[in-house]
């Protein structure tokens, strides 16, 4: 029923090289969507941060935000960041990823090729620095050494979407929501795998679209489990976080079937 | 001086005609940045919120935000929910105000003049309510009832951006950034008086921008004090918050003028 | 000669996964474009509807307008929508189709899938729905039933663009230009299957944009016939209603060629 | 009161050089808002007109627009033609006019002082005609000859927004919302002075969102007779046309007062 | 008539603080439109520049370009620079200034308040730095040091729009439309006092819009006389450069008045 | 291995019928933004051009640019072109580059099918014609006639940026950056074939960003060989303008390698 999937959502596999499966990318929405929030807290003297505000007020120099990886997330975060008037640039491996960022924002971004130099001194004047690089091959690139990080000011902020995968930054090392930060050469790192957690609710619904389609044509379970075996990180998170609500949501769509599916997600995780 | 001053920023005076002092201004501008990662905040699962998005992701109907009073810190506010994708409803009791946040904002936008049957409505519906009425006669007005109150939906989030003036809702009372909310009805109220304070630094640079030229020009202190005593309640939270760095930064600037001014400031307040 | 068609459009094909065949494509430009049009007739006094303006006006609450179906029709009409500044909500069965509106739009818009409870509550506030879900396998899909009608506001306005296949709405039966509407349950249906007819000089000057290259290419009328063949319902609109006219503008186009295209339309229709 | 109104006032009057009464300016946006869907109907075949659609599509040259006037109708007006893909020309005395609409719409656009050469020509090429140029002293400018107009295209439209006084085109005489429109030279001329009667009810709701602070506020009648007065041929239109709607709506924000009210608009017309 | 003239134009008059006639605000927009173009043809290697594109392509961080001042003439720039995708920064030393600024672009822009490290820095890494700050006193304020221009990266652009004022850099001097560049500190200065003549036709019509109605309204010729007055260095440039055409155009314009406009003019200058 | 490469780069060659591999893709990024530039200076008086802006300013009718072709090169001029304020008209043969087109630029545009008699009007009336229509089988189309050039007025400004496969008008002959014009029936003819030579160092850096990655990864310059072979008009005019700084630039990132870079780029050209 994989294959059967493929072919369904043939758009999106061309749209999204790096994934294209509609759960990443709604995921990814929603990662994008939370990212700066988490790093405005932690930019602001709320959490003991710089006391800067995330984004531009008149006559004050704008916020400034460097995003590896130019995806869905970076789509969403951008969005958001320049609705805020910071200051944003995006660095990718690939050119395309680029140009199609541009098309999905409609208007010009900085853009740059991950190129040692030019990056390096980006994460050395930036504020915030969010990972989104995703792996090609299973493992996320690193792309920020040690030696980067130490050159940033102090209190400056990293979030490490890509930390499921391994990470994009050589220090970052994963965190949970109840202790969601370290300190690292006097950087804030948030390396919480499965941000799309913090707004549980929104998530089972993103992931209750998805599903519901499969599972009302096809009248069974197979092809969900192994679609959620592949995507294991996120459920987990989602799932187990507020999971009596979440649960009761999907439940109340799929109705009678609401026993299997618990069975099923119980059995899983 | 204070006359001059009126003279010299009279632009200001014709655009913000609830206030336009700049200082006025660019603390609303501040506020109205961070009012929405607030609101963020408190939606998710990090505060025990509903675990929603703020903001919207396809195919989940957007979060619904409405907007109390059209001044400039919705004007900053709406940049943002818009560009996060929220669905979002503003009220005013003047149409000049409404007429003129469509221009700022450079599309258009849901408003309405406060009307109490659709307002009612809206406020049942929202998921969050930020109340950025000021006053036209030192105290703010209260728009919206204990009853309406009590049927938003549990867990939605108010934010009184005016409660220093006394606050837009009959249920919300002054909080502190060390407990900056309380539930009422099920609903959580955010009622810190300066919020800017939350972003002490950018703070402090906005009113270094609006400081240094008066002193520069005059070499005097008088006005200054003036323009302080009219600002008491926002000078306060900003200085005593972050008190050295604040103070410190406007001090660099000022160089030789350190001492009058600190002393001038502990007189103060 | 058909399959040479879909490889020459293969972009289109790709694009457009509900259709893709640049006649649909084009006749869903001018739909899209002149279904608020109708929609706002029929709310004014002039056809003696609500009395209501299509769009809004400072201080006002919008018109709310729900659109069925994220294609072609839908990408224009919202356009023209948000210009208007109604408030505009979308839904769709698929995610991608939502997602792909997005981007065509170039801005956050209110995106659901479909989903019983949400859709019916916004058809019951909506004063305009616009169905413009085109057929997966022939026969679009009814997604809104009797019940939900008879809960919308009286004199609201529905336009089933999906009539010629059926149509989206259990209440909508065709209609034709001359008697375009009727009430059902106090709400206005406009059913008309070929809405481009309104505009036959622009609809015929798309078509021969399309039609062009392959006459001049293939040299045969034989792919005309069958491309006119696939879009049967659209071609006897727009042909019929102005026929003089535009007949007379492709011949001039195809010059010498004017009989047999002439013959070939006589013949279909 | 009047002179109280002025001071309350006093952005919109700044704002709005041309009137700057709020009344006008709602009663523009309404105008402007219904004007294009006006242009839309005649210029389609459903009143036999030319079957072209207003804006335009992917490959067909679109619909030509010409403006004159840079106030609020245009602004409301162009905003809409721009959301469909219309080709717009905007014509003013005035250069801050023109500049000031730029600054509205948020950007460029084909602006142009009224210099016969140029605007003669573009009204040739037009497909509609909007005449908005408001009366500096009580009798609206005729900047379009009998001539310019001889050189149009049959079918193409006219819409005179100033007819109530006295109108931009040389050939202009007022029309009534039963019978429209009349031809002169081929053209089709929509001359019917109060336009916002055609959406009587959103009419209505902004007239009471002005009025209704005036009465809460002085208690008295006395100034909303005096503003009525001052724009009579616009309360008659609405007034008139759905009459006991509209009064029953405004009775119910007024409550007690309605038997005042009604009686002071019966007196009046 | 100078005192009617600026009643006339009191919109104009609170718009534009640092001047407000309509000349300075016509020649401001030309000014604003020509700068980024000459910008480009320096940076370009056709002039034998560096080599760099104005603005941005994929994948290539853009060019960095610094404005001074925030009047029209960063307007038109900076509309322009976005639309190619630039980097800009603009620094201001009025608040008020760099708000309005915001408001005319219609999306977040970087601006900073003139603070000596801040701008110290930006003009030390940008590409182009374009001088626009007005006099305030009869005199341009110079706000870059011949200390900072010597950190500049070698054949880095500057241009001087307010060098017919004194200028913004205490390197530049006045030029020609001739030789219109040096180079001092490696870096090529441009400080051509009236870059409006590169388009003498353009400028002509535009001052023909604000004459015209003067003209045509007082018949005298004094108020004119007075306005070019205070405009002389700018009409020098213009009416010198392509004499007969400006005159020309103009005089077909004001007809039998031909020769009254000739003889002031030469008279003047 | 340029199979593999066509597999790498499967997006690009989805979207980019025309052409897709990504050399051609950022050149032609470079080839329309530098456009506009090069029409704006012949436009000038700079060069004894007709002394009209490119672009437009309040008051005054905009330019009027037509561009051929609606591929990459236009998406790039014409978002520049917008920003200006000009009046832009695009033409294509393919109905489905026209609307990828307005996807691209996020907004309505002028789009026509070509179609002789509005073509040539709009070429009459125009102050710069582009030619940017790419070859499909080697030869790119001439699809404007000497006879429509005639027609022009003196000193518009033609760009063929096809000039290299032949170009797009009948009268237009290979020019080079030393000459890069003529007149023929008094308009000027710009038909330099490798326009990205004029920002040398920025084409080399976006040649770098495309090359590094597949010389990393393959390790051989067997890959690259075969690609500059099918671009070699365009490497021919950027490394041999600027050759050493670009053959440096590139020879830093690729380190060890420079040698057989260099060896290879002087053995192929």
């Amino acid at each position: 029923m994989l294959s059967k999937n493929l072919t369904a959502f043939g758009y999106e596999y061309i749209e999204d090289q790096s994934g294209g499966l509609p759960v990443i990318r709604s995921m990814s929405e929603i990662a994008g969507s939370t990212v700066m929030l988490i790093a405005g807290e932690y930019l602001s003297n709320a959490d003991n941060g710089r006391g800067i505000i995330l984004g531009g007020i008149t006559g004050v120099p704008p916020t400034k935000v460097v995003m590896l990886g130019a995806g869905t997330v970076t789509e969403y975060a951008i969005r958001m960041a320049l609705g805020m008037g910071a200051d944003v640039k995006v660095f990718d491996k690939h050119l395309y990823k680029l140009q199609r960022l541009k098309y999905a924002v409609g208007q010009h971004v900085y853009t740059s090729i991950i190129d040692t130099d030019t990056m390096a001194e980006a994460i050395q004047r930036a504020d915030v620095v969010i990972g989104a690089m995703r792996a090609e091959d299973g493992l996320s690139p690193v792309v920020v050494t040690e030696e980067m990080i130490s050159r940033m000011k102090p209190d400056s902020v990293i979030i490490d979407v890509s930390i499921d995968q391994g990470g994009n930054f050589e220090t970052s090392r994963m965190t949970t929501h109840k202790q969601p930060t370290y300190k690292h050469m006097g950087v804030i790192h948030y390396c919480v795998p499965n941000i799309a957690a913090r707004v549980a609710y929104t998530a089972s619904m993103a992931l209750s679209n998805i599903f519901l389609p499969f599972l009302l044509e096809t009248g069974t379970t197979g092809g969900i489990e192994q679609m959620m075996y592949a995507n294991r990180w996120f459920m987990k998170g989602v799932y187990t976080h507020k999971g009596t609500l979440t649960n009761a949501y999907i439940a109340r769509k799929f109705n009678l079937r609401f026993k299997d599916l618990d069975l099923l997600l119980a059995a899983r995780f």
